[in-house]
C-alpha cells in the first residue's frame, strides 16, 4: 500500500496507535495541535512543530521570502494559540538550495522574526542545512500555559455554542486573487491576500478568551472549517450542527468566489489556511463574550453552531432549512492531485 | 552573493547576528548545541532541531527507513547529551514521497521510536506532509539539564586537558565499506557499519560525565573532530594542542582507510558523522575519568590533547613531534560539490 491509497489521515491515526503509550508527565501528546508536558505545578509546556515546503504549501510565484519565514512561524504559533498558551522559545531547521541569493535568506529569517518579535517569541536555535531541490521550513515552539487555561479539542459538551473568531474564507480568497492577473490589480482585494500570504496569529484573542470565558474545546481552522468541527467533535465524542448563513464571510471574499466560479461555502468550509480560531462555550455567554471580544480587537467573533450529541453527526443547516451532513473532508497531503 | 559563496558558517554567523537580543530567559542561544532556557529553579529546560535529508545527509542506496529514522533521532539526542542533559520529548516533522509504501513509514517510524524509547524520550506530536522530491525529517527534542551540570562549547580554561569517548573515524569508515562491494561482504567491519547506519548517542555517557567530573566544556563532534575543536576554542576563547597519535582510531577503520586510499588522520579529523563527546576537564582528573569511564561503559575515553592560550592557535602534533595548524573545516552544506 501506497502513502497516497492510505492518505494523511489514515497516516496519522496509524501512527497515533504506534504512540499509545506515554509517560505520565505527557498529558496531551499527538491528539491536539499541539502536545502539552507537565513541567511546573502552576504551568503546561506546550510543543508544536510545523513544516512549510516549496511546491506543496507555497509557491514562490506569488510568495516572497519574507512571506514564507512569516507564514512558516504563523503556522506554529497558531497551534499554540489553539491551546490556549503563549508561545516562548522557537527553533528552526532551514533546507535551502545552494543556489538561493543570500539576500533571499536574510528576507526569509527577517519574515520568521519579525513574527516572532511581534509574538514575544525567542528564536533560540535551528539547523541550517542544503536541499537538493526547492525550500523547506520546519518550526518547532515551546510555549506555555496555566493549566486552568488549556483548552484542548476535548472538551466539547452537548448544548454549547459554537464560535469562531474572524472571518472564514478569507485565505482561500486571497489565493485566487493571486492567481487572477485581474484581481490582483484590485486594491479591495488586499486585505484577502494578506491573510493568505502573512496570516496573523490570534494568539492575544485566545489568551483572552480562555482569560474570560469557560473555553471547553478550542482548535485552530488551518485545515477548513469541516475538518477541524470533526476534530473536535471527533476528540469531544459530540456532534454539532453548523448554521451556513451565520458563516462570516467577508463581502470581498463573496465577490471573488463569485467571479471565479467557486461557491462560497466550499471555501468557507473547505479552504483552510485561515488562522482563526473554533471554540465551543457553554451557553448564555453570547452576546457578552462577541461584545467584548469587539471591543478588545476590534474583531468579530460569530456564533456559527453548537454541539449536539454524537449520534446527531456533524451536520449543516442550509439557508433553506435543510440539513446535509458535514463532509469530513481537508487538505490531503498525500492524495494524488 | 549565493549562499554556496557564504558557506554554511558563514550564514550561521550571519543568523547569529540577527539574534543578538535575547530575553532573559534564555541563557544560551544559537550559540551551542542546543538552546538552554529558564524553567525552574533547579532546571534548565534544552531544545534543539536537527533535520535529515535525503541526498544530503543520507542516500536510500545504503541506508533502510529504520536506519533513516534512528539516524535522525540520534542526531537530535547526541546534541543533548552534549550539553549534558537528560531528553524528555520529541516532535517529528515529516516529508514523504506520495509514491513511499505504507510499509516504509511504518519502518521509518519504528528507526525513530525505537532509540527515542532506549533514551527515555516520549514523542509527543509532529506534522506529515507531502515532499514532492524525496524524503526529509526534522526533529525537535526537549530535554532537560540540573545548572550545575550543564557543559556548554563555553568554558573551557588553559591547562585543560582534552577528552574524546569511544573512538574517532568508525562513522567515515563505516560509510567507505557501504560503498565498496568489498568490504561490505566481510563480516569484521559490521561494526563501523553500524557506528554510520545506527549509532547510539552518549546520552548516558554524557550524564556519567557531568554528574562525575567537572566538565568545563563539551561538545558532540557529529561535524568532525577539527570542526568540533574549534567551536570549542572559539565560544571559550582558548588554543588547543591535540596530538595526532593519541586519536582513538580503531584497528578496523585503520584498515579501511588503507584500503581506500585515505588517510587515517583525514578521517579522524574530518570525517564526521561520529556521536561522540569531546570535553575539556582540569589537570589531575586523566586516570580516575578513564578508569571509571571504561569501568561503566565498556567504552574507552582518551585524553587527546590540552587547552593552551588562544594565541597558540589550534594545533596538531604530529608523531614525529612537529606540529600544524588544525583548519578550520568540516562538511559544509553549502559549497559546490
Amino acid at each position: 500500500m501506497k502513502l497516497a491509497d492510505l492518505g494523511e489521515f489514515g497516516l496519522i491515526a496509524r501512527l497515533k496507535e504506534k504512540l499509545a503509550a506515554q509517560p505520565e508527565d505527557v498529558i496531551v501528546g499527538i491528539d491536539d495541535d499541539a502536545a502539552v508536558l507537565r513541567s511546573s505545578p502552576d504551568h503546561l509546556t506546550l510543543l508544536t512543530t510545523d513544516a512549510l515546503i516549496e511546491g506543496v504549501h507555497f509557491s514562490l510565484d506569488y510568495f516572497d521570502y519574507y512571506q514564507v519565514g512569516w507564514r512558516a512561524m504563523a503556522a506554529n504559533l497558531s497551534d499554540i494559540a489553539a491551546m490556549g498558551g503563549e508561545p516562548q522559545f522557537a527553533v528552526i531547521s532551514m533546507g535551502l538550495p545552494k543556489d538561493m541569493p543570500v539576500a533571499s535568506v536574510d528576507d526569509l529569517y527577517d519574515g520568521l522574526q519579525s513574527l516572532a518579535e511581534r509574538s514575544q517569541t525567542a528564536i533560540v536555535g535551528g539547523d541550517t542545512t542544503s536541499s537538493p531541490r526547492g525550500l523547506f521550513l520546519s518550526i518547532a515552539v515551546v510555549g506555555r500555559v496555566e493549566e486552568r487555561h488549556l483548552a484542548r479539542r476535548k472538551g466539547a459538551r452537548v448544548g454549547d455554542e459554537i464560535f469562531v473568531t474572524g472571518s472564514v474564507g478569507a485565505a482561500r480568497a486571497g489565493y485566487l486573487v493571486l492567481n487572477s492577473e485581474q484581481m490582483i490589480k484590485e486594491d479591495r482585494f488586499a486585505a484577502l491576500v494578506k491573510k493568505h500570504l502573512t496570516p496573523f496569529p490570534r494568539l492575544q484573542e485566545a489568551r483572552f478568551l480562555v482569560q474570560n470565558f469557560p473555553i471547553n474545546a478550542m482548535i485552530d481552522i488551518s485545515d477548513g472549517l469541516a475538518s477541524e468541527i470533526h476534530h473536535i467533535c471527533r476528540c469531544s465524542q459530540v456532534g454539532a450542527m453548523l448554521t451556513a448563513n451565520s458563516f462570516p464571510v467577508e463581502t470581498e471574499a463573496i465577490e471573488v468566489a463569485m467571479r471565479s466560479s467557486e461557491e462560497v461555502l466550499d471555501y468557507a468550509l473547505y479552504g483552510g489556511e485561515d488562522f482563526e480560531l473554533l471554540f465551543a462555550v457553554p451557553p448564555g455567554y453570547a452576546d457578552d463574550l462577541v461584545r467584548k471580544f469587539r471591543q478588545s480587537f476590534d474583531l468579530g467573533c460569530t456564533r456559527i453552531g453548537e454541539v449536539r450529541r454524537a449520534s446527531a453527526g456533524v451536520e449543516l443547516e442550509m439557508a433553506a432549512g435543510q440539513r446535509v451532513a458535514i463532509e469530513h473532508k481537508g487538505f490531503d497531503h498525500f492524495k494524488p492531485a
